[in-house]
């Protein structure tokens, strides 16, 4: 690649399209970037700059000069820069702002006002609008006459004389109905308004729910002030899901493959130290039992099992009740019949793995009390992975807390503390 | 709700989104369905019936009479009762099928023909299309005159002579634009053409990469026949991360929350016994020490701690692996950064908690070389976390397999392993 033959590199990358040059950068090294960079700093334009994630962009937007970045964000659409300069530096926002030009640079200003997250960050502000009063005939000269239409649209929406918008028109239905006939008898079912300072999550999960494909933004008095469409909803769906999984197993969701060793291990950190707390108190719970242990050490060697089972029984039941909680599936109507079911699965599961552990425990060591033992602490376990993946999870969200992020290790605490207890404590009073 | 009353189920339900009643039906009890569905009849269309979950689809099909079921599935597009028959038993996919006028059931049938997934099944073949050679005004007054259009269409796509299809053009651009222009001046830069037989998820990927809007669908012959819009890639997309997510917990990805016990028992079951096979595993390792075990039980205490650390970290590691393979971020290109990166990063929390838990062995059982073994023992398993969580789900990729479903077990063997290898035999070798 950095063979410094700039025409060779212009007609490897200019073909491209800008996501899969942003991939190429992240995928190369840091030397091979900056080297790639000065060589085709032409190249680099609004859109490459886009899909970047925030680490790299900051860094190429360094690499290039001032005149570069100015032609670079020239094109973009309002939404599009203000996704651009968000997470960027106090800095390089400035730089960014200072190459746009003036009306540009007013509306990102505006954008840049609303919360972090919503409705009113994720919205363009180009809209093609009509009064609700207009024929399809009015309409289609009065697009046909505009100059300025935004690149991308899909709906004329109605609003009334106050701009509050009533209704929205495909345009594919507009192409395909007289001239006389009225807007107001051609709007679709699915119209749904959003609000400047609304969660971005909750408008993803309507466009989701409801298959939107573009929907109006009003401020706080009712009045039309951008629309989104469904392409910026797909993003923050695929981000959401990206969080969910990432913070599932305990790693913060902003993390990327492009971070360095000591950002990851920074951002790796605060899990793993929870994960040591619950540790150290299961060990305890062990501890208790260690004149039991010394007695009869086939009960070290077979502790992680039941520990091991009931964690992963919860991690199932957790899994499946975070996400169906992210779905709104799992709601107050039927938490108590989910809570049952993951309790009787618990239940019959752990009866069939309890016989088998039961046997393996006999034969291994000889004893058919210590294959007892292990059976009945298995059943137990299993049953409170259950509760506790289904409760804990339901629980936290009620309280308010994320329980992508905090179920997994409560739900592995309990289940290591009762496997342990149930198996030791049995192993006690059964077998001594 | 079930109090018998019509006239209010009626003004209560009717003016609800299809996808809001699809999930009140999910979430109420079986019972409490039938009695709504005997009352509210006429009320379930073909919309709701898509929002339904394949198990309680079916339930809703055997609850609604013939008649019913023609009315509900009359009006729907063909791509949409191809995905509400495709899951369907024989008999329920005939039954909808006879129901539909004979042009629409022709149409099913076809896509019914492509291979489940694929993009074939996916798209709806009501297509606009025009000769490349037209102007915008040719292509207004056409679409102007015909009176067939689809109910959702956001590009007009050009065809040659041979049906091939060459770009597209967005309504948007077409309204704004002067009629004499040719439309290959207009053609977005976007464009992407699919083969009836490539998988879905590679479409939803293309969509949510180059951020599509819809895509042509070609056959072997490189022959339009039909287009897929970002509304069915959105689902699509939606599903494969519910399916990586719960994959990764060791969750069948078919399974919901309307399943009935022992269905959602078999589903987990798997999982549970790869488990237990890995659990044994590491216990075979454990007795192998039972002698150490026995002269210092202080070892079955903090043995689980080691391996607890590197389970976490490995599954912290995994989870970013199999993110960046699912996005495509990680690749041959850079998988030997990555996995450095994880190794160092394994390293320096490795060995920040290994000085943590030195001094908390060495406090709690007043011995400093327990301390040391466990410090060392720490590093170990954390370093090797890295490189099993990075390097398995990489291995399983090159090997063909789905690395979310097999990475979990294998990692965990490994820190189970390692863990309890290299605590109780620094154990044996230097405190006995």
């Amino acid at each position: 690649v950095a063979s410094t033959n700039v025409a060779a590199l212009n007609a490897l990358l200019n073909p491209l399209h800008p996501a899969d040059v942003a991939d190429l950068l992240e995928q190369i090294d840091q030397r091979d970037r900056a080297t790639l960079l000065f060589l085709w700093r032409d190249g680099i334009d609004g859109e490459i700059l886009s899909e970047l994630g925030d680490d790299l962009r900051s860094e190429v937007i360094d690499l290039l000069g001032p005149a570069e970045l100015a032609d670079a964000v020239r094109d973009l659409e309002s939404d599009d820069v203000v996704d651009l300069v968000e997470d960027l530096g106090v800095d390089q926002q400035e730089q960014v702002l200072d190459a746009l030009e003036a009306g540009n640079r007013v509306a990102v200003e505006k954008a840049l006002a609303y919360p972090d997250e919503s409705a009113g960050r994720l919205m363009q502000m180009e809209v093609v609008r009509a009064p609700s009063h207009w024929t399809v005939g009015q309409t289609i000269d009065f697009l046909r006459a505009s100059d300025d239409l935004p690149e991308q649209f899909y709906h004329v929406i109605l609003v009334d004389p106050r701009m509050k918008p009533v209704g929205y028109v495909t345009l594919g239905r507009l192409l395909g109905t007289p001239r006389l006939i009225h807007l107001t008898e051609l709007l679709e079912d699915s119209f749904r308004t959003f609000r400047v300072d609304q969660d971005e999550e909750e408008v993803a999960y309507a466009f989701n729910q409801y298959h939107l494909i573009s929907a109006p933004v009003v401020d706080e008095d009712d009045r039309l002030v951008g629309v989104i469409t469904i392409d910026d909803a797909m993003i923050v769906l695929d981000d959401e899901h990206d969080e969910d999984i990432l913070r599932l197993a305990g790693v913060d969701a902003e993390s990327s493959l492009t971070d360095k060793v000591i950002a990851t291990t920074k951002r790796r950190f605060p899990w793993l130290a929870v994960n040591l707390v619950t540790a150290i108190f299961a060990s305890l719970i062990i501890s208790l039992f260690e004149d039991t242990i010394a007695t009869l050490v086939a009960l070290a060697v077979l502790m992680p099992i039941v520990a091991s089972m009931g964690g992963n029984a919860g991690t199932q039941s957790l899994t499946v009740a975070v996400r169906s909680i992210a779905t709104k599936d799992l709601t107050g109507a039927n938490v108590w019949r989910v809570i049952r079911r993951e309790v009787l699965v618990g239940l019959v599961n752990g009866a069939i793995f309890a016989v088998v552990m039961g046997i393996v425990g006999w034969v291994w060591f000889g004893s058919p009390m210590l294959g007892l033992v292990i059976a009945i602490a298995m059943v137990i376990n299993m049953v409170v992975a259950g509760l506790a993946g289904t409760g804990i999870p339901v629980l936290l969200e009620k309280m308010g807390v994320d329980p992508a992020l905090a179920s997994g290790a409560f739900v592995t605490t309990v289940t290591d503390v009762v496997g342990f207890f149930a198996f030791l404590g049995l192993a006690a009073v059964m077998l001594l």
